[in-house]
């Protein structure tokens, strides 16, 4: 486990500026993960084939394999989600990769175009593929009659996307959900929320992050008092949330030519969603009269001031920011909002498009209603969650592997069973049959005759630790010979202490 | 592990005959699965809902939730599955959910019908859900030009078959693959593949059963030999691979009225495919100067006899039978063939349709032109491997846990953070974030005023070991209780002390 310490969190909420400086480190980052991203998307996509038989030798659009060293590090960076989401006390489960197209319509506002069909088959239900773990989540809750659930969900999920690889924005990609549903006392179940995130970035080690948090009552405040119609908060929402990603004025432009917002009502809304700071923007926003005047923006302040009290006692105020700017795209969310940004990796108009907005990787809310919406009965459970994408976690770690110094271990063996001279594959196979049953990870040639170099050469370039060989003169003596690969030693041992000799070796190179 | 003795294998190889009588274990058995299979699939189904909201609270046809017991038990099977392909030096791979459709087309024979494709869109190819691992791997091996490799891969296929829940047939089901491609000297891979299925079958302690084993070529011959034309050798045998299922008479007159063969032709086949027994099988065959004849059958007996060989040193010809019928549906096999049946759970003829065919759990074999007819060089890359039907394995694993008297932990938690009076919702708090940072896999009520008893239940209910309660008079004293859930013994301990006493008391926890 990391500790938080190796975390150079160096983000002052009080000095925090929106504009963000070009600085070397952040580019050097942006561009190698970049080139990560795209190296990655021109080996699965297009490799120099026949001109005939390229439709076949590529992977769909905006899919990708995930190679063995790349799954390495996809399991480490699982195994650190999951352990935190346990040390939680939540369940798993899974669910279908499709669901009925009915109910994903309606859900995710002007996204749900991006929602991948399945082909039609007569007498049969429409179908999709799941756009995220979220809905899937409310379903379960509804159909099994759950009132109270404390869960993770780890599954890929379908976005019919223009995929932009280089961005870390595909058509199938992982999102690591952790959802509370269930009728509690007000933030409490939010502030695990956002306390876990923390925990989770602290230990992954991504560099400078920060949580921006919001709530979407105090959004509708804003837009009502600003003068908005009620009936485009959600689309005006979509604008708001791509300002940390396009300029003010791009967004002012869209505002008023798509929106059909007046200057005024657009200049009202910016003098707003361009404040952030800590808490003690709370009270300030207490001092505009005509917010609250509105209940809606009493309740999320009060919402909003409970929730940074939890905060404080778990310990990560340093790491959050109360940003009003932050909207979150999805249309089902009813309460408090937030976002983790990765610093380093964020927005930078010098940069082109494809390497801008690799910051944003997770997000959550409240969603009190969804439930609701899909529930025969109209049963309310509130629910709370995060939604973690590790697409650009994986491409983070990728990165950070390769500038180690340390050597990835994609086997699981330690022990590789060789010879040196010819016909001796049934011993081989006789000492690697005994090590499997007393538990050793073992390996051997698939030949009847290998060379002993080549033998020796896969125990080098696979890391494995010690090569056992046997030679007629071993099996005419009743020993065996264990070499460390490393430092070429070599023991001759009795064949009967093999496995208390193994043992004692593989301890050794452990300890190393 | 579970050591091999637990497995109460009884199976005589000598005296081995097909026909499979009734007897009140296997009945029960077969019983008790194919309940808890269409629970499940009542339950996910067709909840009891509102008519006009029917279309939207369920899962699409074919598929199933996972509820955390089940996830449970999933993760315990899957554990033990990967540490024996990791134990035995494979890397693992991931490839998308869907492939293009021109990938999937011709490789499956006369299942093809099943493959599930995705709606068409404008400028994109055609897409379809992988039908198997076996295909995406041929394509990763092909598009990155590999020539060896050793993998597993576990992920979920799709077929869109007539789901028959009650028979573990599902539309959308999880396969573990684990495949070894490269050109090695004949036999040793296969060899390994046969033993890691044996060593996964006895780990996961599922009951009796047997590996079949049989050869592409030794079929070919026969069919050969019988005189049946060589344009619907791959069509035969897939009737032949139903002889597991369907007795010979239906069999036959599917040979005859299907098929086109005569009726002699139908029963010099008959003659032959029911043989079965161990490797002196392979020395009769060896007699029959007519099959002999037939190059294909020569090099199928010697690479048998290898393969047997081969089985011996690895200890586990007592769990192999060489069995004639077995022919595998699938397309792409060019070699030895295998399939694992649980013999307590095969076809029984007194069973319902919905009973029967519960046996075979996982198959496999060598094919060796798949890469090649892919590969726009024609590059060959022999392959040979084995895949295992998980879903039969978790309601054999579900079925054995609600038999069992050990209750099923589902939530990681160790320690409960409790309090008896009001207005401690901060203590606890504070208490609850020392115990994250310190480790502890620790959870607490998300209300202000829990009631004692609450708090208790949810413990007990989720065996949780340890509960930790504050009031007024622990704060005061600057100490808090520790309270073992089951024996409901208390200790007050000074709050200092809290992390070296609680690991104290969770060890004490875990060795009772």
């Amino acid at each position: 486990m990391i500790g938080s310490n190796t975390i150079r969190v160096v983000l002052n909420t009080y000095a925090y500026t929106r504009k963000v400086f070009y600085h070397a480190r952040s580019r050097q980052l942006n561009d190698t993960v970049s080139k990560l991203l795209s190296s990655k998307k021109e080996k699965s996509v297009n490799k120099d084939v026949d001109e005939d038989a390229k439709t076949i030798l590529k992977v769909p659009r905006g899919t990708r394999d995930y190679h063995p060293q790349q799954m390495k590090i996809r399991e480490d960076v699982f195994r650190n989600i999951i352990d935190s989401f346990k040390q939680h006390g939540a369940t798993t489960i899974d669910t279908p990769v499709m669901e009925l197209t009915t109910l994903l319509r309606e859900k995710y506002g002007e996204d749900s175009k991006l929602i991948y069909e399945l082909k039609e088959h007569e007498n049969e239900d429409l179908l999709a593929l799941r756009y995220d773990l979220t809905v899937p989540f409310a379903r379960y809750i509804s159909q099994n009659k759950i009132s109270a659930m404390k869960r993770y969900h780890i599954g890929k999920v379908y976005r019919l996307d223009s995929p932009k690889m280089t961005r870390g924005r595909y058509r199938e990609f992982y999102q690591c959900d952790f959802d509370i549903a269930g009728a509690y006392d007000p933030m409490i179940p939010d502030a695990e929320c956002v306390k876990i995130l923390i925990e989770i970035l602290d230990k992954l080690a991504l560099g400078q992050y920060r949580v921006s948090i919001n709530h979407r009552k105090l959004l509708d405040a804003i837009f009502t008092v600003c003068g908005v119609p009620a009936k485009i908060f959600r689309s005006l929402s979509s604008t708001i949330d791509k300002l940390d990603k396009i300029p003010w004025e791009v967004a002012r432009n869209e505002m008023i030519n798509e929106r059909g917002l007046s200057p005024e009502i657009a200049d009202k809304i910016w003098s707003y969603v361009q404040l952030h700071g800590n808490v003690e923007l709370i009270d300030r926003l207490r001092k505009d009269s005509q917010l609250i005047s509105e209940k809606l923006a009493v309740e999320a302040l009060h919402d909003l001031e409970l929730l940074f009290r939890y905060l404080k006692l778990f310990n990560v105020t340093d790491k959050v920011v109360f940003d009003l700017k932050l909207a979150r795209g999805l249309d089902y969310y009813t309460g408090v909002i937030f976002e983790a940004i990765l610093t380093e990796y964020q927005y930078n108009p010098q940069l082109d498009d494809d390497q801008i907005a690799m910051g944003s990787i997770a997000g959550g809310g409240r969603y009190d209603e969804l439930v609701q919406k899909i529930d025969p009965k109209q049963r309310r459970v509130p629910c709370v969650g995060i939604s973690i994408g590790v697409e650009r976690i994986f491409a983070i770690k990728e990165h950070q592997s390769l500038e180690s110094k340390d050597q990835l271990k994609i086997l699981s063996t330690e022990v590789y069973v060789a010879s040196a001279e010819k016909h001796l594959l049934e011993e081989r196979m006789k000492v690697c049959n005994f090590l499997w049953e007393n538990g050793f990870q073992t390996e051997m040639a698939y030949r009847q005759n290998p060379k002993l170099l080549d033998q020796l050469q896969y125990c080098e370039k696979y890391h494995i630790g010690l090569c056992i060989i046997i030679g007629n003169t071993e099996l005419n003596n009743g020993t065996v010979k264990i070499r460390h690969v490393n430092t070429r030693e070599e023991f001759v041992i009795p064949r009967e202490q093999l496995v208390e000799q193994l043992t004692l070796h593989l301890s050794k190179i452990r300890q190393r």
